[in-house]
């Protein structure tokens, strides 16, 4: 006989049954439908269905990285909260403050530095999280581009209405691992949902 | 002359801009569109225009208790994560995380009576912030109709498909200071924007 479920696992499971329902026929493979679920339990918001881009390698590249533990840097700490696994945000560093400020740059942007300057052996066993600043996104793109961060994967996921839309488009045309969406929606809460689900795969291999 | 903008500055300014535009005619009084602004800004979604709620007295309340230096409890790490003030979330403690257990209880639920234990002049110096668990919300609903919790304000913004809404359309129907809305969105990243922007109107005054 299986254990009673506690009360957490079982509002989960009826909210996922509930989703499942509501979502109707959608042609996503299982591992897709997992992370996008989970997306929609954490926000009640039933376009990522629509709006949701998987790179062709992303998910295999994030349980890959996760089953090493690798390293997840986050660009807010609300995302750092929100995720099950230990993870890295710079935000509120002295250093990252004080460069942020004497530049007049974002301190997402300058925290992306200092991620890429720990990850001396090129980031390849990190995901890089971002949940709020398209400063940030943009930021890691043009490293990416120059060859100088090589993060297992990018889980992209800016929000708002000056360039996070536009970041996520750029990314979205990249050929490297990420996991984004398109328009002004997304948030901490989202990436973090996404990289939640990433983890609940990697430890069921 | 005025200083020029930090760039974080710029870039949240044009946000705003781009919501008041966007939203066109309204109808809120300035405090409460400062707040409501605030949840697009976080969500990029202009519905919380039609379903946020506001208890007449909840803006005067809620100002009123940051001003004191009032307590804020959240339900969830990632609320306090994103709040500005110093607040306290109680779900990791071992002590809720023991009883939860040992009574078929959420953990988030169990944290309402952790502060309502703490705060035993009557919890009315406090703003308690719910943006995940319905059951949190649900419990101190109850506490607050039996006297037994009395915070100055309640935001409640339980997300998801399982009593969310329902709790939601319980704290709407009390004579009590809240801030909420109807239907099955939400999110700690909203109850934190709704925090945010009364410190921010409490600042100014």
């Amino acid at each position: 006989m299986k254990p009673p479920k506690s009360k957490p696992q079982g509002i989960e499971d009826s909210s996922f049954k509930i989703i499942d329902n509501e979502a109707g026929e959608h042609g996503f493979d299982s591992n897709k439908w997992q992370i996008i679920r989970r997306m929609i339990h954490t926000s009640a918001d039933f376009e990522y269905i629509e709006t949701v881009r998987f790179h062709k390698k992303a998910i295999a590249a994030g349980i890959k990285a996760l089953k090493k533990g690798c390293s997840i840097f986050t660009d807010t700490n609300m995302a750092k909260a929100g995720i099950r696994n230990r993870a890295e945000c710079f935000i509120k560093d002295d250093d990252v403050v004080k460069i942020a400020s004497a530049n007049n740059l974002t301190r997402a942007e300058v925290a992306v530095d200092k991620a890429v300057g720990l990850m001396d052996h090129g980031m390849d066993q990190s995901i890089y999280v971002i949940g709020n600043a398209p400063t940030a996104l943009l930021h890691l793109i043009d490293l990416v581009k120059e060859g100088k961060a090589t993060p297992a994967l990018i889980v992209g996921f800016p929000v708002g209405f000056v360039n996070a839309a536009e970041s996520k488009h750029d990314l979205i045309k990249m050929d490297y691992p990420y996991i984004s969406n398109i328009g002004r929606k997304g948030g901490s809460n989202i990436a973090a949902s996404v990289v939640n689900a990433l983890i609940i795969l990697a430890e069921r291999r």
